[in-house]
C-alpha cells in the first residue's frame, strides 16, 4: 500500500468543511464548539464507551445513527452533558435540532458529542446563540479551528490526514482527538472523528472502524478511568468516488490499513499527551499465544502507578514490569521471558531465564531519558504480538487533577 | 463479644517474643531484620499473593506450612528476594536454616517473609552474621523493633493487639503488618503478621484467616498493584488453655470476629498510610444485591486516579466516582443511586434520582479537608454492604516512587 501523510486534517477529504469557536462554555474565550458537515450525505459508524454511566450525547448520536448515515457533527468541550438527567438528553437533542435548523438538515442527520466536567447542567442558551456564527464560519481550511475547540486539558490539537489509492483513485482518511485525562478506552476513545471521501458501504464502513479501534484506541491508558463520554465517529462521503467498497476485497483491506495506521498515530498523540505526562511508553508484548493475552499483558504494564512513576524518573526498574504482568490475570512462564528496555538511544536486556542480567545504570537513565521509551516483553511462547501505547504518571497528573473541580 | 484493645502488638499474647535489628540490607543502619517466635509449638496458616510472579519467601514459606506448624517467622525489609532465580530460593532456605540453627529448631519450623526492591540478589551473608544477635534480642518487648524491621516506605509502625474472652479464658490477638506501595492485595495483603495464645484447631485457624483476609486486606488498595510478595501469617500456640477449639461453634464466632475487628483495623492503617497518603479514604457501599458487586463498585471508586487526586485537592467532584462505578462492571439502576460525600464534619448529598444536587462547595471543601473521608454508594437494590478503604493520589506518591531505583 502507498500511504501518504499529508498537511491538514478532517477538512481533506473532499467536501468536509468545519469551524470552531468560543460560546462562553469555557472560561477566557477558549474554543469550545465545534462542527464538522460534509456537503455529501455520508455513510457513518460510531463505537461508544462501555462505561454504564453513558453521556447525554452518546445515547442521542447512537439513536441518530440508527439509519448508519449523517450529514454533521457538532462537538462541545468544557461539559461532558454526563450524569445530567433528563435535562441533559433534551440539551444534548436540541444541540442537534438547532444545528440541523441553521445548516438547513434534518436534526437527525446531526450527531453530538460533549467532553469536559461530569454532572454539570449544560449552558444550552450559549451553544444556541453561537450556533448560527459557527455555521457561518465552516470552511475548507477549519480543521485547526475545530481541532482546538475540542480540547480539554489537552497541551496539543491532534489531527491527522492520510492520502492512499483505493480502487484506481486517490482517498483520503482526515481525523482529529482529544484526550487527555479520563483515557483508558474500552471500545472508544475520549473522542475522536474521522472523514474520508472513500465510497464504501455502511456495514463495512462499522466493520473497519470497529476493527481499527481495537488495534489503536483501546490499547492506549493514560489514567485507567474509562470515561462516560468516550466515542468515535466516522464519516464516509463516496466523493473520492473509488468503485464502492461492499465486500471484504483487496480495495476493503487497503482502506482498513489505513485507516490502522491512522488510528494507531492519533491514539498514541492522547497517550503521549496524557495529563502531565513528560513520555510515552510503548509496550511491545511479543511471541505470546493470542493477541486478547498480549493486550491484558502490556496494559497491564502500561497501567501500573509504579512502572509509570518509574518511567518519570528515567528509573529501569523492572521488577514493577515484572509484577505488573504477574498480577495482570494471564499465564505465562517467567523462565521464558525475556524484558528489554530501549529508546532511539539503544536497549538494555534486564531479565532472562528467570534470572536478572546485570546493566550500567549510567545507560539505562540514558535510555529512559528520551520522551519515547519502549519496554519489550518477549514470552517466547507464541506467534502473537501487540503493542500498547500509555504515559508516565507526573506531578503534574496530580497537580491537573487535584484542584478543586478540576 | 467484649473486646479491649490493648497496649502492645505481637508479643502480647502468652509465649511470644520477638526483635528487631539492623543487618545492612538498608542503608544508615535502618532496622531491616525482625524475628518473631513462639515458646511452644503452633498451629500457623497463611495467605498468599495471587501474582503469579512469586517472591522466593513465599515458595518456601508454603513448602514450610505444609504441615500447618512453626515456631518462628524470619522477616527482612530493603529486598523482596523476588525475581532472583533459584540464588533467591536457596537464600530464602538458608534464612530459615541459620534462623533455625540459632533457636534450636528444625529450619521448616521456621517462616521467611521478605519486602523491598524487586530482582536484586539479596545480602544473605549479612543476614547470616546477624542472625545470631537478632536471637539474642528476642524479648517480650520486642514488638515496637520488629514492628520497625519490616517496613519500606511506611511513615509509621503498624501494630495492635485486642483481648477476649473464649471458652471462659482470656484470649489475645497481637499483630503488625507493613505497607505502604504496591498495595492491592489479593488474597493478601502486603505483609501481615499475626500471634495469638488462642488453642485452636490447624484447619479452623487457616478457615478464620481467609475469611477475616477476604474482609479486610483484601478490601485496601494503595496503587493498584498487586505486590509478588504478600503474605498474612497468623501462628496460635493454645497457651491462653481455652478448650480447644475444633468446631464452628460459639468460640469460634468469637475468635473469627475479633480477628476481622483487628485485620480491618491493620488494613485501614495501610491505606491511610499509602506512600505519600494525605487521607483515608472509606467507601461504604450499601444496599447492593451481594458483596461481590459490591466490592467491585467499591474497589473502582478506590482505585481511581481520578478519584483520589480529587480528594487529595478536597475536591466533591463526584462525577468521576459516577464515572469509576460506571466503569466497574457491575450493572446498577444510575436512578436509584443515592451518593453522599462525609467526614467528622458532615456530609453532603452529592447525586440522587439520577440527577445532580446542589451543596455548598464551600462546606464540601471543609468536609473533605479532614483526614479520614468517606464515599458512600446507596444503590437502593438489595441488602448487601461492603466497604473497601484506600487513600489519595499525591505529589510525595510521584516523587517517592519516580526516584531511581526506589
Amino acid at each position: 500500500m502507498n500511504l501518504e501523510v499529508i498537511e491538514g486534517g478532517i477538512t481533506s477529504p473532499k467536501g468536509f468543511i468545519s469551524s470552531g469557536i468560543s460560546c462562553g462554555i469555557k472560561k477566557n474565550n477558549l474554543q469550545d464548539l465545534a462542527l464538522i458537515m460534509s456537503t455529501k450525505f455520508c455513510n457513518c459508524a460510531g463505537v461508544y464507551t462501555k462505561n454504564i454511566v453513558k453521556g447525554a450525547p452518546l445515547l442521542v448520536t447512537k439513536s441518530h445513527l440508527e439509519n448508519k448515515t449523517a450529514q454533521a457533527i457538532i462537538i462541545n468541550s468544557g461539559n461532558a452533558n454526563t450524569c445530567t438527567g433528563e435535562a441533559g438528553i433534551e440539551d444534548a437533542k436540541e444541540m442537534c435540532r438547532c444545528t440541523g435548523e441553521a445548516l438547513q438538515i434534518e436534526e437527525n442527520n446531526v450527531l453530538v458529542a460533549s467532553t469536559g466536567i461530569i454532572g454539570v447542567k449544560l449552558n444550552i442558551d450559549a451553544i444556541k446563540k453561537s450556533v448560527p456564527s459557527l455555521v457561518k464560519k465552516l470552511n475548507k481550511n477549519g480543521c485547526k479551528d475545530a481541532a482546538r475547540a475540542i480540547i480539554t486539558t489537552d497541551t496539543f490539537t491532534k489531527t491527522l490526514a492520510v492520502e492512499l489509492e483505493v480502487g484506481g483513485k486517490s482517498v483520503v482518511i482526515g481525523a482529529m482527538a482529544k484526550g487527555s485525562g479520563m483515557i483508558h478506552p474500552n471500545m472508544a476513545t475520549m473522542l475522536s472523528f474521522i472523514t474520508t471521501d472513500v465510497n464504501i458501504d455502511a456495514d463495512l464502513l462499522d466493520k473497519a472502524l470497529k476493527e481499527s479501534v481495537r488495534v489503536s484506541y483501546n490499547r492506549i491508558s493514560v489514567d485507567g478511568d474509562t470515561s462516560t463520554n468516550d466515542m468515535v465517529l466516522i464519516m464516509a462521503n463516496g466523493l473520492a468516488e473509488n468503485p464502492i467498497i461492499d465486500e471484504e476485497n483487496e480495495d476493503y483491506k487497503i482502506f482498513l490499513e489505513a485507516l490502522k495506521i491512522l488510528s494507531i498515530e492519533l491514539a498514541k498523540m492522547i497517550a503521549k499527551d496524557g495529563e502531565g505526562a513528560t513520555k510515552l511508553i510503548e509496550c511491545k508484548v511479543i511471541n505470546v499465544p493470542g493477541e486478547k493475552e498480549g493486550e491484558i499483558l502490556g496494559k497491564s504494564v502500561i497501567c501500573s502507578s509504579l512502572v509509570k512513576t518509574a518511567l518519570f524518573g528515567c528509573s529501569a526498574n523492572w521488577g514493577r514490569i515484572l509484577d505488573a504482568i504477574g498480577y495482570s490475570g494471564v499465564d505465562f512462564d517467567i523462565n521464558k521471558l525475556e524484558v528489554l528496555m530501549e529508546s532511539s538511544k539503544g536497549s538494555i536486556l534486564v531479565f532472562k531465564n528467570g534470572n536478572p542480567v546485570d546493566f550500567s545504570s549510567e545507560k539505562s537513565v540514558d535510555i529512559l531519558s528520551e520522551n519515547t521509551v519502549g519496554i519489550v516483553l518477549n514470552f517466547n511462547s507464541g506467534n502473537s504480538s501487540v503493542c500498547c501505547w500509555g504515559c508516565d504518571l507526573t506531578y503534574d497528573y496530580v497537580k491537573i487533577n487535584g484542584s478543586y473541580m478540576s
